[in-house]
């Protein structure tokens, strides 16, 4: 029995928020559960400097959780001085996966800085950052489209989503909230496209070495909860 | 006439939501018309080191804002590896304003973190950070009444609030956004007490000098408008 | 009776020593009593890469502290890596002050850059680093119009200088020392110019919040105290 | 065909130069073809704050590269003043791979610090680095077991290694040199136990998302792979 | 001929201002020709980390410049947020050659830091700040012995003094300027007790290499500037 | 008698090996006993900014350890955020020393980064790295020589090699390891070219004063040891 009531093959409650941002080109705040995160997606006339005049443009993401997202206040990285690793990690991970549906050379020289910023935490922060930022970018790119500056379909060749699986009590589970995660034997989180393709898979042991089988049993709960998520967004983007 | 059509002693739409996050002792998400701040307080039961022993607690804040919650997306403070002295000075002003209502001996050796962290920025932001914060550590004082802690009325002396006021087109105005702050000759803050004491002014000429007679003038719209401030927060924290 | 045995409007003994600095184009080691800070105005003929091409200069400022200005030794700023936030709330404050009184377009594109280091502090280290600073600045414009490349008074256009005042036992005091300003109730800086209008008013409770009375004697003692301070400039930069 | 002429399950040339190192309690050279890594591990008598009087001890990793390890000269990551999100996150995989197979009470209440330096890159130096990290810490509780501090068999329960295995020209392959790293389509790092269990998996579509299909067969791949690199650990240790 | 029409084997005017500073236990103002530096000796009742209950205390020194002490301004070390390798190499120097003549045992379990500070540059501050230093290490031992803690004479075991030479136009030279020194074709810092005992050398070629006959010269120089130094020492402490 | 047996005037087995690196333009691995530093020389087409346009390239130097190089493991410079003073004194010295033999005309606009990384310390670390890192820039010349970039000869006007020499329980010893280091009197380190110049002299008393004889003493035994090291230079490039 999982501490919240859900089955093993049940997601918390999704939902997009789109253009909570007042001022970004493309924003969603997303909820997976008691995770929420907001995603902005800011446009910015200029490349990287390695891709100077190289025809094509960048997609990239920063990561932040507020301090008292999480049950204690945890130290804020601008007064540390530095990024952790797991929040290196993490936003590199989110620029991977939207770059995996971007045609950079379609969208021109220019940089979409992704922002995911962790308003409250209780697991899978950086799947539902993923998910959430597919809208924000989604959402950006028909901003340029209706400045006549792209065709946001040719930018955007399909979805992208995540989410996170594990072993919970010798169960493969999905959506693994905090309390969950915490216990977990293995954690795995899966990105994936619209088609089904998949462009990131992690999957660590926390507690013993977990098996073939068992990693197979979490990547088809995966691949089920992401069709669906992709679903959500597709609804959510229709209007 | 202001940009928004807002009389000259018109504050914009203010409102408080508390308990806006799941994990704070105290938290509030307060709204100066689209200036959006999420205050969360913290309880932890340590003091700095230089209070170590003395009897007494400590009230702290932290200052952020959101990559894209301004009209151009910022570097992100902990990207960049420090805080800005912006960031800084505003911090330094919020911790020094609930500070000078607080009993730090009647808080016994605990320091309370308070975190203003902006979602979404369209002026004063440090004043809407003041007064938000005020009722995240009203909240997080009754949350630690609640456990036999404190008693919050002894521990928090008054109300405390704050606004901006400065000379626009050669006119005193209240609570001055972002398209007024930009371009008003003269901006000043001013942090008041429930019973009308002041804590902290702050005013600064952007463009020519300012003189007694407008200084006044400011004083007077702030004094009216702190007084609506407290009086919001007094129907906010009734229930 | 204050610990000096001054009278409630008697400032310190304020001395100016022009041309302290072999190097600057503009120097000036300026005392208010004890409080020895040294000026020094740089001319560089580059702008902040935000003013290129605007045909426009730039006046800033940093401030520094000697590690044993103080009673106490403090960390060396260099050494810790980082300036304090009070560090910053001050060069931002001399910086402002100075930009007040100059006109950037008359200066050309160039940068003068003004540090204000504290030899020795005893109080008030911030309003004698913007009355010092002004001689420091004058003199490096008079320097650069000996070399024909402004005219000073074109490009300086009023006086500029600082003094704090405070509630020290229940009685407005001007200049306040450290033995003062450790224990006053209120303590507020005002810089004004020579023509009498206010730039920049920092009013803060220590203690006690303070009345509209109280804040109106400390700006009535600024007044007079300012005035004597541009005076002294003047007679200072007569020969 | 590959550019080194491998079949498509040929590792490279692997070799374990034990007791590199003179004075680290554990060492080796492990060599992948030309990829170079110095593993040594470190024993510390003490603990991270977080494990104090806990009953446990620790096993952390650092991940370093000379600058001219690589075919163009980086940027020496101590003169830039910080580690690189690529390195942070490459020593996290590692401490983590190690202590799934260390039983941290049986270690007591100690540190164990593996250092994985990169004398020379070829493409692999994180699963290199994992695999010689294992014969470092080996021969480190080797050596405190000689001083009667542990028995060796009891912290460490199991072989850790790990190995890269990609789709490269369409075809899946095992220990992708940098040529073929360069361009590979997908790109998969496999840590196993000595018994089978997977303890890590990160897999990245570097071009076009990657199928279950072939995701299974780079799984195949690894676990061959895997197995042999346990005998090579195994012979290399029995004397 | 040198520019500044000094004989090979003169040194500048040579003063010591005791007692600059208002707060510190020892302090002297130090200049040899326009070279100024502020030496400030303070008591600090804690010692390092690594010293702790060994029964012996710590002199350590620390080096800093403001920014307009030389020709150009330079940029602060403390807003570049780090001390580049010349202060550090510097400040380790002076305090290596002030431990050289203090009886650690003696001092007991206290730590005195010496800050040297650049007021004004021109050639040769770090041998004016060691010269400098022992003053004012000389007069801070002297205040604790009026305290009782310490016999001056027990710690302070002799004399410290330096001096540079080198060679400018094929001829060794003492005391370099900024002007000489930019241009000597080799320059050497000589650090020399009372008693004539070497202490630190550092012989650099700028230009050609140098013989051991030339390196003979400058040592010569060396010790007879360092004679005078010591003799000018005891005359400004005798009082 | 020496800890390791050897005579007062005898060196470590020093080796070079050249070539130790795939990557570099020039590599050696300088070994002198137990002492091991792999030198990298990496040519860059492009020279400091300070540099640009003026004709001429320049040889700069880095220097690291791996944390456990040495007896104990140490802290990690990149993870730590900053090189230590010592770093940085030594890797000016090693760039310092480098740029002695070089013609920075005949080099052209490029730079030459010579990395100098001590993978075993057992003393003598720098003097080890500049005698190592003249093989390494000397092959590097020798490859630009073959592209047709350089005639290597023109560039590299003379060899350089360093040793260290002390007084060691009162006798003058040559090439101090780190037993000898650690109780050393005094420890003097020299740097000189093939012809006999002397480059830099860096002397340091680490307990009593040292005299102008045994001074004298030190600079004997590091001519003859130099001569021998330039002699082994020549014969391991021969080929």
């Amino acid at each position: 029995m999982r501490p919240s009531g859900r089955k093993t093959d049940e997601m918390r409650a999704v939902s997009f928020e789109r253009g909570f941002s007042k001022h970004a080109e493309g924003s969603c705040l997303v909820k997976f559960g008691d995770t929420h995160v907001l995603c902005t997606a800011s446009l910015e006339e200029r490349v990287p400097p390695w891709l100077r005049n190289a025809g094509k443009g960048w997609v990239t993401a920063e990561y932040g959780m507020l301090p008292r997202a999480t049950g204690e206040r945890m130290r804020r990285e601008a007064s540390a001085g530095k990024q952790s690793g797991r929040t290196q990690e993490i936003q590199r991970l989110i620029g991977r996966s939207l770059r995996a549906v971007v045609d950079l050379e379609a969208l021109g020289e220019r940089q979409i800085s992704v922002d995911c910023d962790v308003i409250q935490a209780d697991g899978g922060t950086r799947t539902a950052s993923i998910t959430g930022a597919w809208i924000a970018l989604h959402d950006c790119l028909k901003w340029m489209e209706a400045q006549g500056m792209v065709s946001a379909d040719k930018v955007l060749k399909d979805h992208i989503a995540a989410i996170s699986c594990g072993i919970f009590l010798n169960q493969p589970v999905i959506d693994l909230d905090y309390v969950e995660d915490s216990s977990a034997e293995t954690d795995a989180n899966f990105v994936m496209t619209g088609s089904g393709g998949i462009v990131e898979i992690q999957g660590t042991a926390e507690g013993e070495p977990f098996s073939e089988d068992e990693f197979a049993s979490l990547l088809g709960l995966a691949k089920n909860g992401i069709s669906s998520l992709v679903e959500m967004q597709r609804l959510a983007t229709a209007a």
